[in-house]
């Protein structure tokens, strides 16, 4: 179904991107202004189903790049995803009929409803991480198939750069990387583009209404006064992400957080009031959970940490010493849990030597929910 | 004049070439391979006087771009050039009538070759540095107004960058940098793109024709058994190089040389046997010589260290402990040495505290000739 976006959506989009954001993806709530002072500036937003997309339409996904410690301090001039846009174009000769997210959480959710409002498009409701990943080839799309290639990449200044690594995603990931620590840590890119059956093929479909529904579950939630994460395993179960799993309770004791190569890296340490202990490892996103040197959770499956009282995503650079929290673990799409997308996004890509394991098969999770 | 390069000039070209490296531009003798390899496939090659290009032809410079002491080691495909070289045509939507080196010394003398040889294109008698220099903003081109964006850039694997930083050549330099570093320190590219009558405008004129004339008299005085330096101070004289001083005889004692941000950078200290000391600090290039305590020569003239017996010239990463070796300074042309031109490549821009003085201006140079 196509639909239109709001302002008075944002708030919840946000708060639900933030939540798929895993604790990376850049503060959605930057993004979130820019997308409001666009759409108060060119009214709302038309956002399309994937299939009801053309097979031959063209989309061109756009997103911002860089460190979230960086991106939460560095406010975007505005223009520089447009430029991105713009010049991909004219080297593709070719206009987008569309732009897409390349990740739903995080910033990331918010830059390209922005440049669609600039621009004049629709943004189809699909991304390319169905979460936040750190690096440009962990997406669904190269997956399955697509070329990163040719990328577009623009600084505050009105500085652009080509890059064309043909089928070696990874390879056009360091170009880009290069380019966005020499910008000083944050670039707008245009990346990806593909004709609607592509978007059909390889997209997490339905992201976006994914955000504002888990936006929606937690603030409804808490205006009805009910239990937030039984409203959100509510709202979750009739989706691609099915199961969601109360990891932990407790208190953050310990966080350990640098900036590195242009990404944020480290790990926080959590306590609950009976000793349990919870150790959760992140590179941009949160990829390890153990509770008690027991792993319950690892990437590419979603692990949240959450306010305690509000269920408020809190993201790896907001994390301090005694904060109260819950710590959830939430199911990806199959096609996110295929060998082909484990190598990709899977632990191995980031270093990691333990195996995948669903996060809903961890036998004695469930335990953790009585507090 | 219009002139033909055959193979038979090349040994000449890169012994000229190395001299007006001043230490650094990299090892043309890597160069001179590609460039023979691609004269004997396609023929030798035309070298057409900037005064006899039409004022309208398009002429795009390219150049190998690294640290020295990586390009030393990592031998180019052969390819990359010419790949770098289509990419900016094709972003320009126009291809080039001739290309030009964008500095004299080192290897980038011969890189133009090679790419002209397989394109089959002439190549411009001039270049952008009268000498060479680590970075791309310190151009002439620069100096007097020339864009150097678009800038393409090419790897050994096909990959291919386009920067577009519009005026800014500084920024430029950075992002190239940063993928040259991430292409593991060399990378191939082509830059300022400009017309006939901006050639003639910017450019430093005949300068492979000096690098002919320089390596032809460091050989022929071997040959006929004369002092290398009187034949070499005889052949500069009447071009815009005109002043050449001995500023130093004596051993290598120490050599500090590291490879940082994609640069060479380091020192060497030099002894006399009466004594006297010569410290020599460069980064790629030579860009001081002190003589016990004294600041001889400074970028942009040429400090240039020469093997004692047959004055071939030695790169700053083939200095060694021990080596006897004559250092000698050379002045550069008029265009070089304007207040912008100094702004751009004077001692400054190194971030060295000390005023630009002519060679030539320095009292006492002579003395040392007294061996």
């Amino acid at each position: 179904m196509t639909w239109t976006l709001n302002a008075s959506d944002l708030d919840d989009l946000a708060r639900g991107a933030a939540l798929l954001g895993t604790g990376g993806g850049g503060d959605p709530h930057v993004g979130r202004l820019l997308a409001l002072t666009a759409i108060e500036q060119y009214g709302p937003i038309t956002i399309i189903d994937p299939d009801e997309l053309d097979d031959d339409a063209f989309v061109i996904p756009t997103a911002q790049m860089g460190a979230p410690t960086v991106v939460a301090e560095k406010l975007p001039a505005g223009t520089e995803g447009v430029v991105a846009l713009r010049a991909l174009e004219q080297r593709l000769g070719r206009t987008a009929d569309a732009t897409m997210p390349i990740e739903c959480g995080g910033v990331n959710s918010m830059i390209p409803l922005h440049i669609a409002a600039v621009a004049g498009l629709p943004v189809v409701d699909a991304d390319g991480m169905g979460r936040a990943f750190p690096e440009l080839q962990m997406e669904t799309f190269s997956v399955y198939g697509i070329n990163g290639s040719p990328l577009a990449l623009a600084g505050e200044n009105g500085e652009s750069a080509i890059i064309d690594t043909g089928a070696d995603n990874k390879r056009m990931e360091d170009f880009a990387r290069a380019l966005t620590v020499t910008l000083g840590g944050v670039a707008h890119i245009a990346e990806y583009s593909m004709t609607g059956a592509d978007v059909k093929r390889t997209a997490v479909p339905r992201t976006l209404t994914l955000a504002l529904t888990v936006g929606r579950a937690i603030r409804t939630a808490r205006e009805d006064h009910v239990d937030p994460l039984e409203r959100l395993a509510e709202a979750l179960a009739p989706t691609l992400y099915s199961h969601l799993r109360v990891l932990f309770r407790g208190k953050v004791t310990d966080v350990e957080r640098r900036t590195v190569g242009g990404f944020t890296r480290g790990a926080a340490q959590l306590k609950a009031p009976n000793g349990s202990g919870m150790h959760i490892a992140f590179q941009n996103e949160n990829l390890t959970a153990y509770r008690d040197g027991k792993l319950v959770c690892i990437v590419p499956d979603l692990i949240c940490i959450l306010e305690a009282e509000t269920a408020e995503p809190i993201t790896t650079e907001a994390l301090r010493y005694g904060q109260r929290v819950n710590v959830i673990g939430i199911s990806t799409p199959d096609m996110m849990r295929t060998p082909r997308a484990l190598d990709t996004f899977g632990p191995r890509a980031f270093g990691l030597n333990e195996d995948y394991r669903p996060v809903e098969a961890h036998d004695a999770a469930e335990e953790a929910l009585a507090r």
